[in-house]
This record gives C-alpha cells, structure tokens and sequence, in this order.
C-alpha cells in the first residue's frame, strides 16, 4: 500500500495515501488490533457523528464563531456520510479508548480533510484548510459527542427500527387474537391441563405484553432524548459561546426530526449513562416477552404426532439434514436466541454503566455497540418472526377439541355447585380409572347427567369474550 | 412435638397441634426442604395476601357469595395478619411451587382455623366454620392471587422504602451540592486530570442520576398497580361472581391506600410478570448510580495521605482489626455489594420472566423474593449510606485547591486563544520539565505572562453556576 | 433492654449487658440497619471463622506467641461455636465493610469475652483475660481471615451438601437409565418428532451432565484449597511469626478434615476472590444442566390428557386450589427457580469478583452470601428433586409405545435405502394425507411392503444399548 | 443480480448464478434478514465444518460407504475452505435454527457445489456428482455436525488466541514483578493507605490471578474434546457405520492436531452445551481478573499531577479531544470493556446452556457465537494490553517513595511491641494533628525515637521476597 505521512500533537505516522482519516485513526488501528473484522465501531454511531458534527458547525457559525463557508463545507461533508458514501473511512473498532475519542477523532479527520479536498485541496497538503481539532470539533469534546452521539443513534434505532418491529409483531397478534377469539381450548398451567379458555385470549395475553413493552420503551425516550453537547470535557461547557448547548440541541432535533434537548444537567450526561441502562432495561423486558410468545408458539406447534399440535406455523424451509420431512419452528428459535443474546447485553451494558469514574464513565463503546446490537436483534427479529412465522400462524381445531373434551379440568366449574372436596374426588377418579367426567360424576353419585350436561360446558368456562 | 390430624384431598398428614396451618402447608413443609432456615417466603408477600383475601372476603360478600359473618371473621384475621401477630404461622420457603399454590394454600389454611378459633371452635374439631377453598379461597385461584400478592407487595415496598430511601439521599446530596457550589476542583476523565468543575457541580451529577433513577421507578408503578385477581385459574375469571374483578381490586386499592386497578388484561397476568421485570429493570438502573456514586465518594475520600483526599466522610467505626488508626469508607461498600446483589437479581429475574409457559408463569416466588430484596436493599442501603455517610460528607479544601491550582489541564482555556497544537505543546513540555504551565507557556513565547494570568482562571472554566 | 458500656479505640459504646459481643458489632449494628431480620452473615461463615480463630490460637501457641492457657480458652469458645451454642452471639449483617473487618471483630468479641467468663470472669469487667485485637485476632488480620472463612465454607459446603446432593440424584437418574434403557420412544429435537432412541438413554444425558458438573465442582477445588491467613494486611505477612502461614493451614486442614493449604500467592488471596468466582462457574454450569432435566421431566409428565404424557412423577401434594385434582410438576418448579437463583447469584459474584482494587477486594460479605447460597441450594434442592420426585419417576408404556409407532420420522432409516429425497417426499405426503409411514411409502412405490417391516423398526434405530 | 434454479425438499428457488451454494443457503437469507450485515455466522465455525466434512469423508471412505473419487473431492473443497478461498460463499447469520442446520446446508451446498465444479461439472447441472445430503453430510445429521464444530471451534480458539494472549501477558507481568521486587511502595486497602509491600508483590498477585485462569481453562478442556460426530439426528447414532464415531474423532485429532476424542455420551452433546458453559465460565473468570488489573494500573498511574500517580504507562495516542496534551490509559479501558463484554456474554450463554429440551439444545449458534467472541476478545485483548501498556509500565519512584514515608499505617508495626490500641492512638493522633508517627510517637510517650527508627521500617514490613 502506498502512505502519505500525517502528523498529531504526538509526531508522525503513516496514513494510506487515499484515506481520508489522519494521525490519530492510523494510531489507533495499530494500537487496538481487537476484532477489526467484526467488531467495527456501530455504523449508527457514525451516523449520528455526522449529524452532531453538522449541527455543531451549524450553530457555531450562528454564535458567530465559525465562518459561513466552513460551516457549509463541513455539512456537505457530513451529508456524505449520512449517504454511506464515506462507509470505508471508519475503520476503528468497539475496544479502543472508553470515551470513544478515537472515533470523535476520526469523524473529525475524515470531515476536515474531506472538506479540504471539497474544497479543492489535496489530502498531501501540509495545511488544511478545515482543522480536525480547531474546526470540525469546535465547541466540542470526545466526552460530550461520544454520549450526544450515542443518544441519537440509540433513539434513532428505537424509533425506526425497534418499535416498528415489535409493533407490526404486536399488530400481527391481535388480529389473529380477534379471528380467533372464540375457538375454546384446554388451558394448561404448570405444563399440565388446566381449565379451558380461547386462542384469541391466550393470544391476547401476548399483545397485552408487547403493549406494556412499548409503553416501557416509550417510557425511557425522555432520559435519551437529553443531549450532553455543551457540556465538552467534563460537563462545565468550558469553551463553548454562549447559548451553544441548547442552540445545537435545537439543530439536532431539526436535522433529525426527532424531540432531542440539551441535558439538564450535563456531568451525569458524561459521567454517567443511565438512560441507556434505563432504555436497556426496556428492550431486555421485550426480550423477555419474546422469549415467553416464541416458547409458547414452538410447543403449542409441536408434533406432527406426539407433541401439541394445536397451532400451525409455516413450514419455510427443510427442517433437518438427517431427517427427511422435518419442518421446525426456525422463526421462534431466532427469537429466542435473540432474547438470550440481549438479557446477555443487558449485564454487559449495567457493568459498563455502573464503572464510570469522576466526571466520565468510559464504557461508551461497549454500552452502545451492546444498546444497538439489542434494539435491532428485537426490531429486525419482530419483523422476520412476523413475516415468517406469526402471520401464517392458524389453530388446528381438531387437536384443539380433542384437547379441551378429554380434560378432567373440566371439573372445576363444579366447584361452586358441589364444593371443592367432591370435585376433586370426581377429578382423581376419572383419572385413575381411565374415564370420562361425567360417568365418573354419575357413578360416584355427585351429579346428574343432566345437570353435568349444563353446569360442564367449556364454552361457557371462558368468560367474557 | 404434639400433633393433630389433619386432611386434604390427598388425605391426612400430622400436623404440630398448636399450628393454625393445615395439611397443605405441612406436606410443603416436607416435600420442600430447602434453605429452610433463611429463605421463607417474604412477609411482605404474606401482607399482601392478608390484604387481598380481606378484598376477597368483602366483595364475596359484597356480591352475595359469601355470608357476612365469614367475611367479617375472615376480615379480622387478615387484620391480625397485618399487626404480625401470626407470624410463626407462615414457615413455607421460596423453593416451592412456582405458582406460590402452597402459600396460597398457608393463608387459606390459616385465615380459616383461625376464624374458626375466633368463632369459638377447636383446632381439633373435623369440620370448620370457615374452610380454607370453599371461603377464604373463593372466587380465587393460586395463579391470581400469588401474582395480586406479587403486585401488592412489590408497588408497597417501592413506596414504604425504596422510594423514600433515595429520595432521602437524593436530598442530602442536593443539599451539598448547592452549599459547596462554588468550590472550584479539578476535574478527572480517565482518572486522568481534567479541567476544573466546582464540588457542587459534581454532587449534581449524582442528584440528576437519582432524579432520573426516580423517575424510572415511578414509570414502572402504572404496570404494577395492575392486578391479576379475577382470573383465577388460567385469566378467564371461571368462578368468579359478575363485576368481581374490578371490585376486589378497587377494594385492595381502598384497603391499602394505593391506586391498584384490575388488570385489562388477566392471560398476561398469570402467565407473564413482565410488570415485575420491568420495574426492576428500573431498580437495577438506580443500582448502577449508586455504585458510580459510591465508588466516586470513596475514590474522592481515599487517603489519608497517599490518595486522593478531597472529601471528608465520617469515621463510624475502626476500620481494621490489625492496622490502629484505619478507618474505611464502610457505607460505600455497603452499598456498592448492595448494587453487586441488585445487579444479580435482576438476571434471576429476567430468566423467570422469560421462562413463563402458556397459561402459567411459574417462577413467581423467585421472581418477588428478588424483587422485594432488591427494593428494600436499596431503599435500606441508601438511608444506611445517607445518615451515616453523605450527611457528613465535607470538601477537604486544602487538597482540592492544592490540586487545581497544580493541574496542566488548565492549558484546555488557552485553545481558543492559540490553538489546540501550541496548547498541547505547552502541556506535554510542562509535563516533562516539571514546570509550571505559565512558566513553560513564557518559555516557549506563545503567551505573556499577563495574557496567561488573564486567560487560565480556573474560577472562569467551570461555566454558569 | 438493659446495657453495659464497652469501648474500642473511638470510645464508649452500650451493648446489651448479656451480649457477648463488644462495641464495634454493637457499632455495625447501629451503622447498618439493612435487611436485619433477613441478611445476617451466613453461619457458615462463623463456623469458618471458629476453624480459623482455634488454629490461629494453636499455631500462636505453638510458635510461641500465644500463652498455653489463653489459646486453650479461645479453642474451647471456638468448639462452642461449632456446636451451636453462640448463634444468636453473631447478629451482623452482609451488608456491612466490604472486608468483613466487623464480622471478624464481631467473632474476635465473642471469643475474648466469652473465654473471659469461662475463666471465671464478669463481662462488666474493665479488663478482660483474653483481649479480641492482642489475642484472639493475633497473626491476624480482617484482611486475610475472612478470605480464609470464605474458602472453609466455601469448601466445606461443595464438600458437605451440594456434591453429596448432586450425587444422590445423578445415582438415581443413573438407576433408572440402566432401568428403563430397552424401552423405545420417540426423540423429540425442536420440539418436533425426531428419529427414536430409549428412555434410558435420554436419562443417561442426564446422568452425563451431572458427572460433567460434578468434575467440574471438583475442579475448583483445588483454588478453593488455598487459604490467605498469614497475609495479614496487606499480604505480606506483617505482624506473624515465621512459619505462621503454612502451620496454620495444615492446622486448620487437620481441624476440618478438609485438604486446604496456605496460598503460594497472598496478594492474590486477598484482592481478588477469583477462586469464588471460578468455583461458582461450576456451580452455574450444574445449574444450566438441572434447568434442562428438571424441564425435560416436567414437559415429558405434561398431561395427564393434552400433554406429553410418557413419564409419571408422584404425586405430593395438591395442585391447584381451584382446579379440583391437578397434581403439578412442583419439584421441578422448585428446581428451576433454584436454577435461575444461581444464575442470578453468578453475576453478583462476578460483579464482585472484579470490583476489588489495589491490595483488598472489598465486595467479600456478597461473595460468599452468594456463594453459599448456590452451593446449598444445588445440593438441597437436588435432595428434594431426588426423594420427591426422581425416586418415583417411571415410564408410561402405553403412551411411548403409541408415539413411538406413529412417527413420521422413523422415515429416516429409508435415508440410506433411498436416498434422503425420496425419504422425504414420503414423510411430506404422509403428514399432509394423514396416512401411515408405510401405506404412503408403498402407495409412491418407493418400498415394498416387506422392504418397509424390514428396514423401519424402532428398536433397530436406537443403536447399541 | 443473474440467478440460476436450485431445488430442495420443498420446490425451486433462485440462487445467485455463481454462488456455489444452494437452495437452502438461500432460503435461509431470505428467512433470516437480521442483522445480516453485521452478525455472520463467525467464519471458526465454517473453518470448523471443514475439518469435520473432510474427515467424515475420509472416514466414510475408510468404512466403505463413500467411494475414494468423492472422499477426495470434498477434502479438497475442505481444503480451499481452510486456506479461506470460499469465504464470500457462507452468508448465513447467527440469527437462523437454533440447531444450526442452515449453516450445516450451506457448507454441504459449498462443498457439493464446488466438488461438482471441480470434477468438470456446471452449477446449472441439474445433477451434481456429490450430493449435499447424501455425500457430504453422510453418516450426520445437523444435530451432531454443529455441536462437533462448536467445540473444534472453541477449542482451537482457545489453544490458539486465548491462551497465548494470556500467556503472553502474564510473562509480562512476572518479568516485571521480578524487576520491581524491591520497590517498597505503600499498599492500599479499600482505597485506604495501609501497611506496605513492594511493586513486584503486587504484580505478582496479577500473576497469580492469571496462572489461576490459564489453569480454570486448561481444566474445561477435556470436556471440550468430547465430540458429538457420531451422534446424528439424536444422538444415537442412526445412519451411521459401525466404529464411525471414534474413528471420525480420530481423523479429527488428526486433522487439526488436537486431542479430540468421541463423546462417550452422545445424547448430553446434542441436548446440552454444558462444555461451553463450562469453558465460559473460566473465561469470564479471566474477565473478571483482567476487569481487576487493568483498573488497578490505570488507578495506579492516575494523574498526572493529582492522582496517585505510581505508574508510568505509555503514551500511545494523543488522549482527548479538547485538553491539550492529555494522555490516557486507553489499553486498560479497553481491556475493562472486554471484560464487561465477557460478563454480559457469559449470562446469553448460560440462558442459552439452560434451555435445551428433549433431545436437543437450539441455542447452539447463540451460545457458539458468544463463546468465539469472549475468546477472541480475551486473547487479542490481553496481547494489546500487553504490547502497548504493560511491557512499557514503570515505577515512578519519586511518587512511589513520597507515599510509603508519609504512611500513617506504619504504626502497624508497632502493634507487636505497645499493643493495637496504643498504636492506634498514636495514628489517630498524628492524623488529627498533621505531625508524623514518630513525633507523635515520642510526644504521646509511648516509643522512643531510638525504637521507633529500630522497629517502623517499611523495607522490613513486606515480609520474605
């Protein structure tokens, strides 16, 4: 490969002599060489740098302290990277230095020098004409982007990604839960037959927790929606023009289109991310929805012949390499792994948040690469589970009335016309001695055919609909 | 021991002779021996289940199921229940069914033998006034009254303790941090020296972090001033007189004082505790801030000579059994193990809540053993920290201002003045000459002794107060 | 109450005039009021501590540190203490120094002033013969004494109740396996129905498991053997005579049976509990594996008419307080709460494990709480698991037998016959039809009817037994 | 894009027109669009796959059921799959079946495919010369290849990065407690100064933390080597030749030159992961150790002016973005990341490990993923601490020998000569006044200064070195 020779505070280094990043990105590819293959700093962190950075030149030069034509040199560039032209100019990956300055430092060198070029500079010249330190990061510090820019790709992803997922899952649900609400079935509890209820209502409890789940999502937008910017290297705002902290939050939401405002208090901004400890925790209770409707949807589908066998889920692709005919339920086994993956993201994300120091918690990367990998995994996992799974989801009623006639759970609607003792007598008999409930009611003298008849309907057991 | 007969639907079992308790309670006695000696079902669970079988008992009679005088009778025990004047009467543990049935059980077998004594009758006699399903249980099922117990003690606890335990702390800390708003320290990043901050801007970090922690555990109450109770056995309220559901919990509401509603939604409420995840979600983000906060006041206080030594924390005891003199910063690891335990329950949590099947969740009595832990350590451990720690927290002024006036990073005023390159030179040579910054800035010829006095002010770098 | 007055070196403190105990457990009684009535320091731990404190006497005396008449007194308190005889001496709570100190303080009272009165002394007096600091806590120090104690009991309790429990339920398993090892069923992989194999072999995964969990308990032993005492402070030793460390291992070794020596490294053993945290590991791996099989028993009992159905467990109690006859899973249900228990209690010790600093981890107390907690509730709950319901597990023929014989997916000993496509047309056809393997196998003209008898038996698929 | 057909068990399907993977590979990228950019199935397994294929057909071979002809071809795309050449052609994500079948597909698709192109063929060709079912994935099933792959990945990692990043480090680390052995510094117990010990003592408790861990993940190797191959579809080894299992074992070792043997039983290998429940178990106690040191060492060279300042670490980068010549400890925080990373990716693993059913665990790719993760991180983490912070650490003498002079807590020495409480006034006294231990020793009139110089000498606190 052919370098140019770039230089920082702590002398020079070889660049490759196309790359638009400088001194301090070579560093630290040579200093971090953890996962460069896999582990690449969120492109969603990226992202949300080139909006921070554009607003940040935006409202410098509002306040007077950056010139007209940097400030639109530096947002031209900056719309470069929200296009994914510039992809290949971030190379740094999660495990470098904890207040992710290394990546605030290669967004700025990749703007500055790709504003210079803009501007019909070259990437060899000595000076630039945009500084990375003195322009594009004016106003600013690593320990007020790196969190700014973790609010916005984290309530970026929530909205576009995460919620619509989970809503379009939840959506999916509750009409089948209304096609489906008065088609009565054996309820189980403890694995064992219970008393019965409907698909609709058993599917309905699911939409009742994918609500409560993006209620608590919702929940948590407020803390994230606070932006440190302003607060630069230890919260006090040191050398930031007057009205800059709430001016460049106002450019944020603008350019964004969503809510954001500067943080209130801006030392728990930099030393302390509890709104992604907080948001986590929401995307860890869907998790653990998920993993509860997926469980349930794989062993109420199980068979063909010696399992359940009172749902149908879309066969979607051969099911074993060994066993010929197999079809398994691919989608739920997706979701739940996801689920497993993001109550383990949780910890990480707790641990990271829980270990800042002073006046900043350097966990940053780990916190948001582990928030982004969850709230995607959910909406993207939704999505796939909806499509492939949860749409083509349909009751299979024989089993489902062969199911709920046997059950001697029947029983318990006697409860209140012979008392709990008999029941269970009735109960017990029939089971011992391979019978119905009813010949059992009969012969033990409890109850009458008639009366049996009218008091053990299981249409009648499951309530109001 | 001296035992009578007692008998269930199983048949008979001996039970201790005084014990108000029944056969069920004693075959769980039995069947579960299991840390026996330190992990008993919560009180707090079986407050709640006094206030709810007292709702119970009085909408039963309220809608012409249950006669007056077995309500009121059932009423007054719950009422000795409440006083902990049956205390010894609850021995069942945690590790038992995971509906919480044998629990469920202790209550019903307890309220009925005692109403039964109260009514004049004997432990001994075959038949009891009250009895334990058909009354004190009636309109009732395991599956929801052990999540309405759940609900009610989790959302009490949150309000009789946690609540006000942070919030006591919250308010020494704002308090401090307004009386030592314009100490003017250095500020650390990286535990590295950073730019200057006051003592009160620091301590506002940590209000803001409880004021969110706060706001977070106040969000979660909504979900759990859901109740369970009218589902009964799988959420179809079988057995349950019309308008029972809304009563019984507008009863408990009245009962307890807080604003406790019945579910929309019953299947969720058996089967799923995600109300029960999710605040602890919101629990374990308080943790979190409370671990940064207590590692901080330690870290700041360490010393006495060869740490930090910026804040002066009270000696309660003598810190060392072999070191005279030692003293320790106790109420910090107090509370940081409490975070450390907060941080494990809610993995325990999480794994329970995802492991729900169909109609039934059944890890309950994990699930609140951890939360009502969790919840009292907290509120607990931040009274414990607050009276004995943050309440005589003080600036150790000599330290703070020997170390602000010391620190290079105070060259941070001068990028705006003559660039980020020249400023970092100044340092780095500062640095490795020993020297002060201003004599090295004068050296070097970038700035004049009178410039440098007017530019580096660390009163000047810690922003609007 | 009434009280004494006893001092420590911050002065006057009023104990409990029968208390043993002195001024600073008095102290930590008074600075920590958290979860009192619920949390006290595990008695393991004091039992540790009455090992430690004897040796220590012992090896002072012997190494001419110690009186004859003093250490003989400090070992006979220490009998009592094993015997039982001073629990209530020991009221102090994890929630206290991080180091333990107060704990050991609390152990150093008890066994100063009770050896005091056994010498015929007054608890009032000034003077006491034996003094906590100078005596009993000689060559010592909170710092590496209650290490110590966590590894005893640690140790002690892997030794005494959780390998014994795990032991006794994989015999068992390992009885029935060989028990029922010729009877055929179907697999199920996916929850799907999968090729056969026998009863006994699916429990001899079990028993599999659990020797694998038993090697690796045993595994971590070895770290666990180790014990700080002779470190002192800080672990260099300070304040011991020569030979103290490994004198006093072997004499606690030979006091508690158990193979423990002194630690090669005391700076290890002091600030960090990595040994906990590794042995915990193993002790989480056991659980993982007993979340699978107490899962595994559960769903395979499901029934008794809309489940499963291929295995009997007893019946021990009732199951349901509204559904007349149920019997439930109840010991599995226990199980698996143990199970998410320990997982949770892994990552408070994790957490803990990694929070120490410098020469002293000071998350000690929530360690070993923890630890103990795992360690008896794997051992217990498998007891339980084992004599309730493991014991009586058998199989249900009719049910195997009648699921077994109508699999699809006994279509893949075609595979090598016919190739996996054919095979597979066959199962897809016979499942959409609702016909038998071998009516659609000969209908498509792919087998004979005697090819099919030959080639498709059940009994034949299960390898050798 | 040009598309070919390809054909499976259930219909056509339009396959990139190079692609040498079929129609099952394809099915599943358009099953699973979920994080497809960033969560590919990690290429050790696909490496892991290849060394079993290749020795499943030699093994075949040598048994008799797989002609030499297509044994050699699929060695030979064995071979290119090693040497990387078809890396483009396993897109597949860990987010398929939970069995990991997908990824079984895509591999015996590849390796057909290409054998095909090898042999002369076309991929148009509707018949190919090697068969994707019945050639490569003969005598397997998924359900034994990817458990087999999960441990030959694991274990190669492990043997490969992990150890001897660890190693590596570790060396580092006892090298430099050799040098510095006789550095008397100051200990430090919970933040607190206490009693001496040298530089070199206290990297050796870093050394013994890791001989520890090197130790805890040799011992969960041997469960490691326990292969699934020869298992198949549920473990019991239908479909297979006689002596298949051992034999492929063997070729494995072979192949790969590691200790591989056959599991002795296949049934746990398909149901359970409890192996890399295990093996993790030992990394994030390595984790928990690395979390430990690393805070330490940047605690320890925390300043530059106003910290402790005891430790020189390189200057790698310029550290901050806005502070002019600020230099951080970035290896540390990223190795602390790791670390956090780790802990959060042990409990995925654990839920994952918990939840298998029946006759096979469906959270293989999740579990796999996350193990390959921690162990790549831990190895190349240790190796960058290594390289860039830790063979550059030094003692700052000046600091070093300022703190341990002014120690309060070398009155610890006095313990054995006045007694603790006496010694104890003279630190409390000195710290009151400011005046060192000696004045006040002499003023208080308890040591003379002759005595005090004779007995309070750090160099003879620390013990033997």
């Amino acid at each position: 490969m052919e370098y140019r020779i770039e230089k920082d505070t702590m002398g020079e280094v070889k660049v490759p002599v196309q790359a638009y990043y400088g001194a301090q990105t070579q560093r630290s590819i040579e200093n971090f060489k953890i996962a460069q293959d896999i582990n690449r700093m969120p492109k969603e962190i990226i992202k949300a740098f080139a909006y921070l950075k554009k607003a940040a030149a935006m409202t410098n030069n509002q306040l007077g302290v950056l010139p007209q034509e940097k400030s639109d040199l530096i947002g031209k560039v900056c719309d470069e990277i929200l296009e994914g032209k510039l992809d290949n100019e971030f190379p740094l990956v999660v495990w470098q230095t904890g207040s992710g300055t290394q990546s605030n430092m290669n967004v700025n060198e990749v703007v500055a020098y790709r504003a210079h070029v803009m501007n019909g500079g070259q990437l060899t010249d000595k000076e630039k004409f945009v500084h990375p330190n003195d322009d594009v990061n004016k106003s600013q510090s690593s320990n007020d982007t790196f969190p700014t820019a973790m609010h916005i790709s984290a309530y970026k992803m929530l909205i576009d990604v995460t919620i619509p997922g989970i809503t379009k899952l939840r959506n999916t649900l509750a009409a089948k839960s209304k096609e489906y609400m008065h088609i009565v079935k054996i309820g189980r509890t403890h694995f064992m037959d219970a008393t019965p209820l409907t698909v609709g209502q058993e599917l309905s409890g699911y939409v009742s927790q994918l609500d409560h789940g993006l209620r608590a999502i919702n929940n948590s937008l407020a803390h994230l929606s606070e932006l440190a910017l302003g607060g630069t290297a230890v919260g006090t705002g040191i050398n930031t023009p007057k009205g800059y902290a709430v001016k460049v939050a106002e450019n944020i939401a603008s350019l964004t289109g969503l809510p954001f405002v500067t943080a209130e208090n801006k030392f728990e901004s930099l030393a302390a991310h509890d709104a992604i400890v907080e948001a986590h925790g929401a995307l860890k209770t869907v998790a653990v929805s998920l993993m509860k409707i997926a469980n349930d949807i794989r062993m109420l589908s199980s068979g063909p012949r010696s399992g359940i066998g009172e749902l149908f889920i879309p066969d979607n692709e051969p099911g074993s390499s060994i066993m010929p005919g197999k079809v398994n339920p691919t989608q739920c086994e997706a979701l739940t792994m996801i689920a497993a993956q993001v109550m383990g993201n949780d910890v990480a994300i707790s641990i990271g948040g829980s270990n800042g120091h002073f006046e900043l918690n350097v966990f940053k990367p780990v916190m948001i690469y582990n928030f982004l990998h969850s709230a995607r995994l959910i909406g993207e996992g939704c999505v796939s589970f909806n499509d492939k799974c949860a749409e083509g989801l349909a009751p299979l009623e024989d089993n489902i009335s062969k199911h709920v006639n046997n059950s001697l759970m029947l029983v318990t609607s006697l409860n209140t016309k012979i008392g709990y003792y008999k029941a269970a007598e009735i109960a017990q008999t029939a089971h011992k001695q391979g019978k119905t409930l009813k010949q059992t009611a009969i012969d033990l003298g409890y109850v009458s055919a008639e009366d049996f008849d009218n008091w053990v309907r299981p249409a009648d057991m499951v309530g109001e609909l």
